[in-house]
């Protein structure tokens, strides 16, 4: 019946279509792998593998080559007499080879199976004294940072961190899917500033390579997006439940570890919430579902991790049954009281040093909201509170991170809307966002959470530039 | 054992994990949907819901109002008394309202269920006259172009395409996951102009806010990315498979249905692979099983485009067993025996022109695959073959779409391509590039897959501009 509407449907041949639903996957089209073989042991299979040298040894006139190829943290060994290499001096650390061989029972108690190696050829020597991964070295995130091109190949920053960010994309585009969120790509280029202030990215001009002079592309005034909230309202109020996972651009001159210029933001925006506290409920159930997926589904990557002695020091506390609430009135009464910061001013907005003293001091280390704030200190965009001074928002504030995430009810209502857009003078610029609050204004409340953040609370790793594959911050552009 | 296992490597309540991985999915924390009651059937149960009138008719006494809020393509029907209603005037089409009342069995044949409203508000009202969406209006993709601001809401555009758009980036993650892939994410921001042509954006300046001028930012050139490329076989070189799904952009003032200047692309790159035709069996291998599921999920929405006639009439043709190769030199061939390109030059690339003469002509309207272009025609990455004149590539060539992908086996051998990348005069930007070549070399190879297009193939739309939703091309950029 399924196929006969299908058919009738699409047009399309259905036992075909049936056919690629079904078989089973088609590994065998892809090289094999040393994951592969460690996972299936197929003794006395011919196989014919390429990959690096982790490390060489000689003992007689054999030798012992740790193989791997980037499938699996562990290696699988080769065996070798001296007669079947090509050129022995080049079989170093990081070298790459062919090696086709028999995979036999191993009599090393280590390991179960290993490969006895008919023919190697050398593919990519590697002169290991000006390589700078070194054999048998545990490099530094700090010192990774200087060779950029290579990390992937350290097997603790390919094969563990990489990994793991791999997987925390996956897993958050999986909750969404699951919760029934229409995944919209948000766009890089935009002529609306968001935020409206921090520094962004300029893009107006392009470089012609046939005249070698710079032009004008767009009709107007473009910048690189600092936020994807904006579009995703547009999208909201027609999909009721929208995210995006995108890169944003903050021309940001702070070096801090915790800025880059161009790092990755997970957005949502979700249709008919009128009430803060359930924003903050479906936050938090966004964080602890991917987290402990994350945690479930890497414990080999995370306890790589532990063998550098990075610890996710404050993990746990993804977990607790309740996130604290503070409003932005009793954050500020705390401050006061404080030695340091008695003289917060009215009005004022939170630096990171309030945010750690108020997690320290105050939450005794544990995550929690801020909720509430003067409408002056936060964008045009967020609901005003019916005390008239505040509005609908919250940041979450976690221990050893800051501030992970913002979020807040969105002003829907067109009159106040449109006289605040007007007296920042945005009204032009904005008036594609303006339509969506003058015709059929649909309440929704959102959030944004920087991945890099989160990849620190998560992983215990203490500086975004080691989060990121190609990390792009004040003067440097490596790649 | 598991749980002690997991306790002892990392510190957590195992417990607690445990309660967060097996609990039903709390949908409760959500806002109740026009799709969960069409599906549950609560009849008796009281809701409240925010959403949209896609239409209101009087009937005597009574209103009967079309209710929708984005999470199904159906509506639920909503009746209600006169005298419990707030402002009737304003119960337009494109009104947003809450209304709370109980579910109750229909005595209308048409549906099971109805909305009978004790309480109506008008939340977001819509001054019909001046909406540019109407009631009972099947907008054209066309029109809707222009206002961009609305096209989620427009149940075809909203509700069937940007839902499959959707679909289609889950379901590439998904293969890519299942299939051992890293998944990195690129840099939008580069100092490498990959393909060495084309026009790029260039970003070197930003806009200070602060003194209103413009200023450096980064310590050299840098572009907007027109791929990932390069990034990705740095990751390969460590982590064996990888893939990309990513913003790229191009400052092509090219205003066909063909071009964006920012636009999706999927890249993924397989290390071990030496045989071109390896790699167009993963190739062909992900489209077919990618088209196939998305086919099979989303019946509800392709159903829906065939109503404004929309049909991807080539889409069998992802199916077929093989897909032709085609040589470079046959298909200069078959060109200089056509009326039309006798003169075709040698060694020139070929146009759109030249494609669609190739497919539909000799090739009876099926994909296939270009192969072995002369190496002046492409860029410095792509392996050399042994006859010293031609290079491991392939242009995917497909029906009513053109190029739908390029892709190579890489040059490897250090030698060669530090000689090419020196005659460019691009040695200094690329020198990081080149050390992958200079360390432990790994053969790679891989394509770029354009979404756009894709998207173009898979629905039978037939302009780019329509499948993203917020496009930029030349002079415009709306939002």
């Amino acid at each position: 019946m399924f196929s006969l509407i299908y058919r009738f449907y699409f047009h399309l041949p259905a036992s075909r279509i049936h056919y690629y639903l079904t078989r089973s996957i088609t590994t065998s089209i892809y090289p094999q792998t040393v994951s592969d073989i460690l996972k299936t042991k197929p003794i006395g299979s011919s196989v014919s593998l390429i990959g690096s040298l982790e490390n060489v040894r000689k003992l007689k006139t054999q030798y012992f080559l740790d193989f791997i190829d980037g499938s699996s943290l562990n290696h699988l060994q080769v065996i070798v007499s001296g007669k079947n290499l090509p050129d022995v001096g080049k079989l170093n650390f990081g070298s790459t080879i062919r090696v086709n061989g028999t995979i036999v029972r191993s009599t090393h108690p280590q390991q179960e199976i290993e490969l006895q190696a008919k023919q190697i050829d050398i593919i990519g020597s590697c002169d290991a004294f000006n390589y700078p991964l070194k054999c048998k070295t545990k490099h530094s995130f700090h010192f990774l940072r200087s060779c950029e091109q290579f990390r992937a190949r350290d097997r603790m920053y390919g094969g563990a961190l990489l990994s793991i960010r791999s997987e925390l994309f996956y897993l958050i585009h999986n909750y969404f899917h699951e919760h029934k969120f229409t995944h919209i790509q948000t766009p890089c280029i935009t002529s609306s500033d968001c935020e409206g202030g921090g520094e962004t990215f300029k893009i107006k001009e392009y470089y012609s390579q046939s005249t070698s002079q710079m032009k004008e592309y767009f009709d107007k005034q473009t910048y690189l997006t600092v936020s994807g909230q904006l579009h995703l309202e547009a999208a909201a109020s027609g999909l009721s439940r929208v995210y995006t996972l995108n890169p944003v651009f903050r021309a940001d001159k702070n070096l801090s570890r915790f800025h880059l210029a161009e790092f990755w933001m997970l957005e949502a925006e979700i249709a008919g919430i009128t009430k803060l506290e359930q924003l903050l409920d479906i936050y938090k159930h966004i964080l602890q579902t991917v987290t402990a997926n994350l945690r479930q589904n890497c414990r080999e990557q995370f306890r790589l991790l532990e063998e550098y002695d990075i610890k996710p020091e404050f993990i746990d506390q993804f977990f607790l049954d309740k996130y604290s609430i503070v409003t932005y009135d009793e954050a500020v009464g705390y401050l006061k009281k404080s030695d340091e910061f008695q003289d917060f001013p009215k009005n004022g907005d939170f630096t990171r040093a309030h945010e750690n003293y108020l997690c320290q001091k105050i939450m005794n280390n544990q995550p929690f909201f801020l909720i509430n704030y003067p409408k002056e200190v936060k964008p045009f965009y967020m609901l005003v509170n019916d005390d008239e001074c505040t509005v609908a928002n919250f940041d979450f504030i976690f221990p050893s991170v800051g501030e992970l995430s913002g979020g807040s009810l969105r002003e829907h209502r067109y009159e106040r809307l449109h006289k605040t857009v007007e007296l920042l003078k945005l009204d032009d610029e904005l008036d594609w966002y303006l339509d969506l609050r003058r015709y059929g204004s649909m309440p929704t409340a959102g959030f944004g959470l920087g991945i890099e953040r989160f990849l620190i609370a998560l992983t215990g790793i203490d500086n975004v530039r080691d989060v990121i594959p190609f990390p792009r911050y004040y003067q440097h552009c490596m790649s």
